[in-house]
């Protein structure tokens, strides 16, 4: 009986575990869901036969690698730090690895092994990095095999709030790490414009943002995202003179956020004095020097806008003029923020998230230039049932599933770029409503 | 034979060991010179009878015992890092200790074995810090003695070049630390005014600079140090409303640096690509998005200034729109922009540099607001003779022969705060010509 081990069964793996419970059920496989917590994994298996709930602690090596020893494909949904032990596992005992992480160096340095033994590591495998991947280089490819010159490239994905679920000014909840969404941008962005390295410091990275179109949605803002230049590589388009990945948020948003980095409370680098400062009035008051009335007339004055300006009408939503106490007893400025905002922006229970991913492609074919926006907009069902988790769950899962069946013979450490790995989940994704509207022009 | 031991003796170190040279003489003791040069050593006590050079690596545990055994006093020149264990020696062998270095934790944890010992370790007794600490305390407890109330104290100090010696725009040249320079201010300044905490961070540091007056010379800009809060207690001040220390610069100087930091040149966080960046203009390019007929140009739109501003002609003068090429293999931005100031602001034979310290006292005398500025302004003789080594040497010198001639009672780990140090040290201080006029008014 093939076997598959899913380690990890948080929040956003129900979609993940039920594809492939139900994979298991059509063709006699058994998945077996381990978790430190035992009523979690039990939770997400107790309505199968072919399933088994499991705790396990992953520091306990003996049980891990008991778990690990038997099944044909392993599967991991822990943090990123933990997959190097894993993958050690699936080296000793000649096991397939799946997941959605960053590869990293350690996991890099395992491809001869891995060649060696016949085996598949794929990282990356998830919404971003993952369908980015493999839609833009099936674009790619189709573009080269046209015999056509790729001159620009942009790729830009963003964790959003569904329009019908949107009810705050910023059209803006949490559906993915708000820690990360707070600090988001710090370091310099690097990306290519015909020819030329670009750098965007921090303090401008808002500011610089741009504007796209996405069909029946309309115009969303994009921000640089840390690093393309490493994706010419990773992509085979090592030629490309233009090449920019970024971030999609509400229009309106990143001028918005930009006025926060300028305040200063994104900043994580050092302690508030919460004894003298109690609410987020005085947080704010803190940063703007000078004299003022009040301090929304403060932060007007400091940014040159009118008071009634969309921005500042944002910043007063989000309660940053109010006596709000602040809760925490020690916080840096983006961690006081940050706990304003999981309140402000939490989910409600019938929210509906929304994960939009557009591609732009710049080419000349036959001595004339053409352009290709293609763009994909899925919806979740609720906020337990969300986009992110099934845009995230999906491509592993099916990738496992087509391991089990036999129909990849792609061994190594591997990100998904290839063709035998793309066209297979991409197809299959597409069933799931995760498709992409391709608009050609010339 | 009362004997000091000067470890160090580097550029800065003449004035200081000239100044214990002719004290030596006068009174009969000895100073040793040790370094890890043996040349410059000899070179500072060869002429005369009441000094030795000696070669010491200070990490040869035995010989740096062996010198400091038989001395009274220690004076530490090395880097600061290097303090603690030279204490630990002074501790084990009875020894006085006195450095121009910021106390810290090591140093200040031996407080109670120093007092036990009767010893007297003495940190910060050069310029910033040092006289600082010195001249604010005489006047602050003038203050107090008057019955006064404090409302507000500044504090500003800056090492610059004398007017004399100023052939460039930005009135700047090195005479301190070049990478610190480079890099001040990165961080979050923090400060009190009026009871309120006040933040401000880095990109907006140079931006909200002041402007103050020095008798005779005229306007000089002024931006806030990292952290004003600590020297409510230090200076015994705990309830002053505003407190804010500052650096000082040429007037014109801070909304010209605040474009670098603008632009991105001042962040030593990631590493250029030099292998596509070869030059300056190159450099700038990168940071400036969109298109420009010249980067002169693309920099004046992107600061919306006009061609002939004083800026631009600043940023033209430094060479950075130009093809002069980036010697560096590897650098950050900040390093880059350092290799260039390294030749841009070097000082030269003849350039005489200029200190300026100024404090500003606000208090409340019999219900009548009053105000003091208290400013002294020094000058070099010339690139080697620098006011910086004078205002930094002589403190330490002072003090020394101070405690060779039995007037200093004070024991423990300490800071110059107390009269019994400041009186007598800025006293003698005058003769070279270090002073501050003061200015009351009401």
């Amino acid at each position: 009986m093939k076997s598959i081990l899913i380690l990890g069964a948080g929040r956003s793996s129900t979609t993940l575990i039920n594809y492939l419970i139900k994979a298991a059920e059509e063709h006699g496989w058994m998945v077996t869901v381990a978790d430190t917590d035992l009523d979690i994994a039990l939770s997400k298996t107790e309505h199968s036969k072919n399933a088994l709930g499991v705790q396990l602690d992953v520091n306990d090596v003996a049980k891990r690698q008991d778990l690990i020893r038997d099944k044909n494909v392993v599967v991991s949904l822990l943090p990123a730090f933990l997959h190097p032990i894993v993958a050690k596992d699936c080296l000793e005992f000649s096991k397939h690895l799946v997941t959605a992480s960053y590869l990293n160096e350690d996991i890099r340095s395992m491809e001869q092994e891995a060649l060696a033994k016949g085996l598949l590591f794929m990282g990356e495998m998830g919404l971003d990095p993952g369908i980015d991947h493999m839609s833009a280089m099936q674009k790619i490819n189709e573009i080269k095999a046209e015999g056509a010159t790729l001159s620009a490239f942009y790729s830009n994905t963003g964790g959003l709030i569904a329009p019908e679920s949107d009810d705050n000014p910023w059209s803006y909840k949490f559906t993915w790490n708000p820690r990360n969404v707070v600090l988001a941008g710090q370091g310099t962005a690097q990306y290519l414009n015909a020819g030329k390295i670009k750098y965007i410091p921090y303090n401008r990275l808002f500011s610089e943002r741009k504007v796209i179109q996405v069909p029946e949605l309309g115009p969303y803002d994009v921000y640089a995202n840390r690093d393309s230049l490493p994706y010419r590589k990773l992509y085979g388009i090592e030629n490309v003179p233009t090449i920019l990945r970024g971030t999609i948020r509400a229009n309106g948003y990143c001028d918005a956020w930009d006025t926060l980095v300028k305040i200063g409370l994104t900043d994580d680098s050092y302690g508030l004095d919460l004894e003298s400062i109690k609410t987020y009035r005085e947080l704010v008051e803190s940063f703007i020097l000078g004299t003022y009335p009040d301090i929304k007339t403060g932060v007007s004055n400091f940014l040159g806008l009118p008071l009634d300006h969309e921005i500042i009408r944002k910043l007063e939503w989000t309660e940053l003029f109010s006596d709000r106490p602040i809760k925490l007893k020690r916080a840096t400025p983006a961690q006081a923020l940050e706990d304003l905002l999981l309140d402000k922006w939490a989910l409600k229970k019938e929210d509906k998230d929304m994960i939009i991913m557009q591609h732009q492609f710049e080419y000349v074919l036959d001595g004339e230039s053409k352009k290709l926006i293609s763009s994909m907009v899925t919806k979740g069902e609720d906020s337990v049932n969300t986009s992110m988790a099934k845009t995230v769950g999906l491509p592993v899962a099916i990738l496992v599933k087509l391991l089990l069946l036999g129909k990849v013979s792609l061994t190594g450490v591997h990100i998904p770029v290839m063709a035998e790995i793309y066209e297979p989940v991409l197809e299959e994704l597409k069933k799931y409503g995760i498709d992409f509207i391709d608009e050609y022009t010339s």
